[in-house]
């Protein structure tokens, strides 16, 4: 059982949209990640997403609304829900996702991560 | 999809030990809790469980070793594994465990809640 202080762990990260692995339990992985500008349109077919930014402001863009996150606060991504995430600035996130978890979800293309690396 | 603000959260809750189910997704929980004093040791028999301390100190002590978490601090207990969480003045704590975990595990006694609520 070991201390996991998210700032040490944010401090390694130096690219954008590349989540890590912080920690894994019942399935799911906790991961964390620096965004910055527009991701692509995507949904995950099976897998329910939870955003909590930890530092910065990240808009999710639904096709019907759009939802504005600050520190602590926090957004459930239903399985199916089609949703774009852009950070005008850069911006800290903690994603909790299943397991094999895909971050482009079933869009694909060049921004997919296939195999997140820990961290 | 909605947001959901920590703090704003947090300020609704006025027991302690008493976790309030935040979010839901792919099985499993995000609650969060004001914890103040000691808890029982317990284990959860099928469940690993996080803890992320948002505000204060929280101490989780095992059998052979502790961990002291700050704000920003995380510590997945593995399923099994006894623990006793210890908080000398009042924190708040984001937990995550799969749907159906008793706050007091298979130990049982006064400090159980069943069925926590929503807030």
């Amino acid at each position: 059982m070991k201390k996991i202080d998210l700032a040490e762990k944010f401090a390694l990260i130096t690219e954008t949209w590349s989540p890590r692995i912080l920690a894994e339990l019942n399935g799911q992985r906790v991961k964390i990640a620096k965004l910055q500008g527009e991701f692509v349109w995507h949904a995950h077919e099976d897998e329910d997403e939870l955003f909590l930014v930890i530092e910065g402001e990240l808009r999710i863009l639904f096709r019907e609304q759009e939802v504005l996150l600050g520190p602590g606060q926090l957004c459930v991504v239903p399985r199916g829900v089609e949703h774009k995430p852009i950070a005008e600035e850069e911006v800290q996130v903690l994603l909790l996702e299943p397991a094999g978890t895909v971050n482009t979800g079933t869009a694909g293309g060049p921004r997919t991560v296939d195999a997140p690396e820990w961290i």
